[in-house]
């Protein structure tokens, strides 16, 4: 297992590169990534190169047996480049260029921006091809769906839509362009959506946003694909992955995982300002497994407190660990922490490394050395697994940026619905796969779509399919609303899921913020909650109400909640949003019971529970988000493995504790 | 009586065109609005115009007995206008263009698109001219105030001062431009003054501001007289109007409203959360009569939940009909709804129609139904009449823009002064009309100016006959400190009004929000009060106090409120802002009583009285803004128009109930 | 002593000069400031001066004895100047100028800008060089930091920064440009920091934007020098000042202050909505007594309600009074009131004079003349006294910038960690010389040197010595982090002060806002207080803890507060941010001990006290910022020179009341 730093031999003396390596050494660290800011010092005019300082790092760095991913420097363009071509630098929305000086300036159509990045991977390529302990590659640095607006962008924005549509007609028809008068005559008079007026996503059409948001993506893509090409074809055994950003939405991950060997990415926990449970951390971990079906690497590990203006709290004594336990138990095959030392300059000089400004070896070191000699023992158990999960969430681009544009009712978003059914999962033990609407959704007992906006007829006759072959499925509220094309479908809601659901939906309304609205369940989902935010006004067909509407007139004659038998399967829907968690957790266990899906064990509240599997062997990790010991309930007689003792009828998990269990 | 419906045949497929015009038909329409977006559909390519789609749509409404409005598109140019005429593009302040792809996208003074706007409507107007069933013309879409900052522009601003203030001289004191070294020597160096600097109304001179402001709704108005006078010449029998936005503030609507047959508006209430008494809707209503002193229409009427992002909630059963009779209340004389069918397609999927997504005639299509039959019954009742008010509201654009650049007291807005008054007529059950300094206020008993900031010589003089003359005058705290240039008059408060209110005021203050001061009020007014946000320092001298402060004790020397005899009047004067509604239902009696004003009838909270009359006739309307019963006290013996009945001494309405009274 | 006011005559019509002048007379005034504005009037046209008007306007004033300040009229260039010479406006960071038309629009580096100053200063200069009662200048009006982005102030940085740095190394040495690959190779690819990126300070280089912040410091000082040498040249007998701004942080007032006589500053005090004590003008004061070690004069004062858009509260009767005491108290040796009269016209139509609109001197006037009466009876008690502190605080602007770039924890600021030890000193009757690190520490007994983040080794050392040699220092958290290049030291913390604190520094952490944490205090501290913001993990080596952390686990091994001996002198170190006042108090009387400093006259709440004093006289200032009496206990039988009367053991003061005795 890759377990390492992120660092900047360019940051300190060479006199200072022999302590740093035996120290990497001392922890247990076998690999470094290394350059991904070092364009100017490997090509510090154009067209020169110079690797002699970093085949030097390379060669101290080879003698403590740590190997080496290097990173493409493209995120950051020499002073040169934006000197020599101007047109490197992206322009904003206003039609103002951005001004050299921090990061990510590019333009990611600009020729000559894609030549210089090409050339500089190839000489890296070819320089460090025959390098032994150079393994692999991280491409650019967090594409960050930064969004150019210049002519050369709105080009091949044109070109793109050509490409896709083939005729104006189609185009025209696809964005809907009769309304407002706004249909094209030629595709030169397209323009960019997301600028069309002073106040962009308010008056921009919602099928050309979504589109734009696309082409983002592709151009973006194809910036990746091209350096992915060069080092494939030049470095045929090293590995090649980019660092993604876990529930960052500006970009279709999915889609820029597509030609990585694997993914990696760059986990900085949004810590509530207690210790508390990071089920962001956790979603992410689930969505990087799931853009590939495949484990993946952290390649930024927070290393200590974090921040550009004002940073954030430092991890108390045990949190580096439970962080790295986290990602661990969730898919992740790898671990870099960021960074080494914490940088004396620059923009980041407060975002902290293991070590400090002075470069001791300290308290945070001494954790990350810990962990990865705890690592080391696991090692071999862990081989081959990875999780395995009997609940598929769907988790689509389309639909999140289509509900950005028009949340429909305030605060509405994906990530938000995503939440209230993945922490319910969380607090009930259960793994889950986050994939999108293309994934094989068979192997599934369990599929959560909340959200789901947008319905295209293929994904809908899928559903219907899936539930009628004995899926348990969940859909919530605006369900269906949309195609692809993000136009309004012409039917009566839920449309084509109608007869899976088994209910009709003919009109429905947000609820104002001091209007909720009391809900009262049927002894499945047993007590009374608080509907909020948004009503559908719901209709049962087939479907057996399971909660009604008895706080406001008007809402009495419609069912909150609904669960239809359809096939050999179940359609649930839920036709508001509730404000008390334990709504989902009640709802939950309902759908687990209808999915005949039992948890291995039942954490108490602030202990987390994943399993990774193999086909020979299941791994169950327990951790203590909480800074409190607790104990939980687990299967008797197996090993512990970091302590290496049998369990008793339970577990008791130290603050910040971690246990894994060979079951 | 014109009731319909906005609608857009070119949104939908032909085949379904049939449907539409029999369901509209079904439900009692007799109108409808086409084509004010579809110029593109119209005049596909410059200088080639295409009818005939328009033309079978018309004749399959006329088929169904539906008569035809036409806007004229100038709202939204087509994309070739932008394409061969970029200048048509407005400037924002920065300097930058806006980009094509929303709409309301063209500079007013540009004149290749005011060429091409006459040209297209021209055209329409020869083109349909003889078509039986189109029977008037809505000019452009919601004139908005858009402010293009262009060299053409400003040249335009240059010239329309230099023909108002004839030498440089009596511009530069007009606008005060000693203060700070601001004087011009030559007309060319004049300057939009809304972008003067980085932050445009705190460093803008306010006279220039107040030009500006004054020159904007100028040029717009210039633009929609091109169309009009086109309209009249070529389609001598046919209405012109516009589509207002009732509170709207960024034009001038009485300079607007001149030159068109009658006000039409735009009527989308903002509710509050829960069923509230939608006051400004009312008060909408009445600047919309005031605008011409005539009824007006609605041409677009809330058919269901609006928005562009997220959207607002379902109009309630039966808050359909209410929100349509709340403005037959005030003097509408027409109806139609917005929109036919909820749009699959473009920014305004979610600003619903009477007919969802899916094209059926449903609950809200059944209400407007309902609605529009017992508006025919009540149809030989309302000819003629009107609302006849004894008060007069003076709303000032001049003034309304006055105050947003400089409020002088936090809070400050005409806006907000003017719902103090006018929601207590409402609790009431007073009409009132609304009107600007213009207006003869003779014929009215009772006269609200507040916050009446600009008070030129001659208003004051006319202020000051109107109180001798027996009127009754209520002013507030701010009055008179400025004259139409938005210039200080250098006099001691309350100015030229100082015989008629019987006041001195030397000096003046905010409250702060931390402040607020006790107020007692004398036994007319009865009571222990709040006074927040300003206090005048107020000596009467021959008026009488009628409230004093009794909490701060720097301000227990000043009168709150005061009244004055002044010849056959009654001159009022109110300090400050007061927290409670309750004073300024208490201070209303006192001046309905001096004015000699009696309410038909008194509501209780929730309920809307509203009178219309003609010559010989008085129908009574009773509005329940709320979702319980309400009982009214009413004349006994009147005739219910709705149910036929007689009345007892009092009326039941249901929630959301009407009842019309023919008194 | 000068007292007077700002005038306009400009602004009046010529005959009321004559009144104007003889008002003033009476309130005793004998200065006015005049014609900062007036360019326009004085230069009509390029080059062809007129100073007729202002030669009659001073003749006026002169015969009523009324001395004159003229200010250089460059703040506002006149609009010929905006329009032939297009390149002298400002541009803004995103690219686009700014339009002429408030005020401060010019480029500081534009060379026509620059010469047509200095045309006008030297016109000016020669003009009223024999005029006898102008007696001295005002160079513009209130340097504000505007920052202009041109491309000749670019040029201009480039060339700064060269001759700063010699090498294109040394500068990237500096900047830390081997970090994010931000490495020069050539002088003119410097950008311009600020605007580097869509968001300047989150992603600019925080060693550049210093330079940035340092370098608009030097433009606006060069041009003020480019005036001063003029006016130095050609009335060598005319004193030379700049009205500051009192807190304003955008420029370094210290450098601003060098080359002028004195400094004159703009009081406009930021109330609290209650009357209530104005720790902020008090600080003020010190600062821009500190700016030059000396006293000052007040160049616009207060003198009614104020703003631009809304206004401010009016002064209560007493307090313009008391205002004008707490400048004479803290070494204010001139008194101008802003303004004489209220202007009607222009953006400060309500930024009230001594005079309303109306011209008639009221309740403000005659304050303001019973003020300067009794200023007149103080002023030969007055002569030669001056603030002598035995406390210094050191305030640095590179500190100031830096923590705005980069706080570290939120809420962190400069003036923020001032103002809690500031006020506690106030509380505590104690005076303080506001001064930066440039000065002579050793003759105060006691050294205050809050969020001291940036920290060169030449002060370190000049505060260690301090320390040895018998001084008592207080620093707090997050001490020494930088060196004067805003590059962090890589050092353990505090660094070079660990001897004369006695501490160590391993880690730190913010405390999140939902995470204070309790603190327990030893018997010199006494008492339970709260942690918030932040906290150094702060070990005692041979320093005494005088307070720990009591709330939290992981805080338990460290102390919040430590006291070490160090030579003759104490070393005290606080950890964190307490939210105690009462906490600062406690330790500012630990502090006073430690460096034998006794208060003469311990005063009750919202009282302050301030000594001025010449070798033989001591003034005591009592000021009551209460609008309640209050009594204080003082020396007995000392003079108190407003009522000549002889003090027993209190002195009571009136609200707002105030007392001076002489000790």
């Amino acid at each position: 297992m890759y377990i390492g730093v992120d660092y900047y031999p360019e940051h300190w003396p060479r006199e200072r590169w022999e302590t740093d390596a035996r120290l990497m050494k001392e922890a247990g660290f076998n690999v470094v990534r290394l350059a991904e800011f070092a364009w100017i010092d490997m090509e510090p005019r154009e067209g020169q190169f110079d690797f002699v300082w970093l085949d030097d790092a390379i060669k101290v760095l080879a003698r403590y047996d740590l190997d080496v991913i290097l990173g493409t420097p493209t995120a950051v363009m020499p002073a040169w480049v934006a000197q020599k071509y101007p047109q490197t630098l992206r322009t904003k929305a206003d039609g103002t260029q951005i001004v050299w000086g921090g990061r990510k300036h590019n333009c990611y159509s600009n020729i000559d921006y894609r030549r210089l990045s090409q050339r500089i991977t190839r000489a890296m390529a070819e320089h460090f091809a025959q390098t032994p302990n150079v393994v692999g590659w991280q491409i650019d640095n967090e594409f960050g769906g930064e969004e150019c607006h210049c002519r050369s962008c709105l080009a091949e924005f044109q070109t793109w839509l050509r490409e896709k549509y083939g005729t104006l007609e189609t185009l025209n028809q696809a964005w809907g362009n009769h309304f407002w008068g706004l249909k094209f005559t030629d595709w030169s008079q397209i323009t960019i959506p997301d600028n069309a007026t002073d106040r962009p996503w308010v008056m921009g059409n919602p099928s050309a946003c979504l589109d734009w948001k696309r082409f983002i993506t592709w151009q973006q893509a194809r910036f990746q694909a091209d350096q992915v090409k060069i080092i494939r074809a030049v470095c045929p055994g090293d590995f090649v992955t980019h660092n993604f950003m876990g529930l960052f939405p500006n970009l279709d991950y999915y889609a820029m995982a597509q030609g990585l060997d694997f993914v990696a990415w760059d986990n900085y926990p949004i810590w509530s300002d207690k210790p508390d449970i990071p089920y962001s951390a956790s979603l992410a971990a689930d969505l990087m497994r799931g853009l590939k079906r495949k484990n993946f690497m952290i390649m930024e590990q927070t290393a200590g407190p974090c921040g550009w203006e004002a940073f954030g709290r430092n991890p108390w004594p045990g949190e580096i660990r439970k962080i790295a336990y986290q990602q661990l138990a969730h898919g992740s095959d790898g671990q870099i922490w960021f960074r080494w030392r914490t940088c004396t300059v620059g923009r980041e000089q407060y975002w902290h490394g293991l070590l400090g400004h002075d470069g001791k070896p300290l308290r945070r070191y001494q954790e990350a050395a810990q962990t990865t000699k705890e690592f080391r023992r696991l090692e071999p158990y862990l081989r081959g697994t990875t999780v395995v999960a009997d609940v598929a969430i769907l988790y689509d681009y389309d639909n999140l940026w289509s509900l950005e544009f028009q949340p429909g009712f305030t605060g509405n978003s994906l990530q938000a619905a995503v939440r209230r059914y993945y922490d319910a999962l969380f607090r009930a033990g259960v793994n889950a796969d986050i994939v999108n609407r293309n994934a094989d959704l068979s192997k599934y007992k369990l599929v959560l779509a909340p959200d789901l906006s947008i319905l295209p007829d293929e994904t809908a006759g899928k559903l219907d399919a899936y539930v009628k072959n004995d899926g348990t499925l969940l859909v919530d509220c605006r369900t269906g609303i949309k195609d692809e094309r993000n136009l309004c479908h012409a039917r009566t809601l839920p449309g084509l899921l109608s007869p899976a659901l088994g209910i009709c939906i003919e009109e429905y309304s947000p609820l104002p913020a001091d209007s909720p609205c009391q809900v009262t369940a049927t002894d499945h989902l047993s007590g009374t909650y608080t509907a909020i935010q948004y009503t559908d006004w719901l209709t049962p067909e087939s479907a057996a109400p399971q909660a009604s509407y008895t706080g406001q007139w008007h809402l009495k004659p419609y069912a909150a909640v609904t669960r239809n038998t359809y096939g050999k399967g179940k359609g649930w829907y839920v036709g508001t949003v509730f404000k008390e968690p334990a709504f989902y957790d009640n709802l939950l266990a309902q759908l687990l019971k209808d999915a005949d899906i039992r948890p291995v064990v039942t954490p108490p509240p602030g202990v987390e529970v994943s399993l990774r599997q193999a086909p020979n062997r299941r791994l169950l990790f327990l951790l203590n988000h909480t800074d409190e010991p607790k104990t939980v309930r687990v299967p008797e007689g197996k090993t512990e493995l970091l302590t290496n003792q049998k369990t008793g009828d339970s577990v008791t998990l130290d603050r910040f504790g971690v246990a894994v269990l060979e079951l």
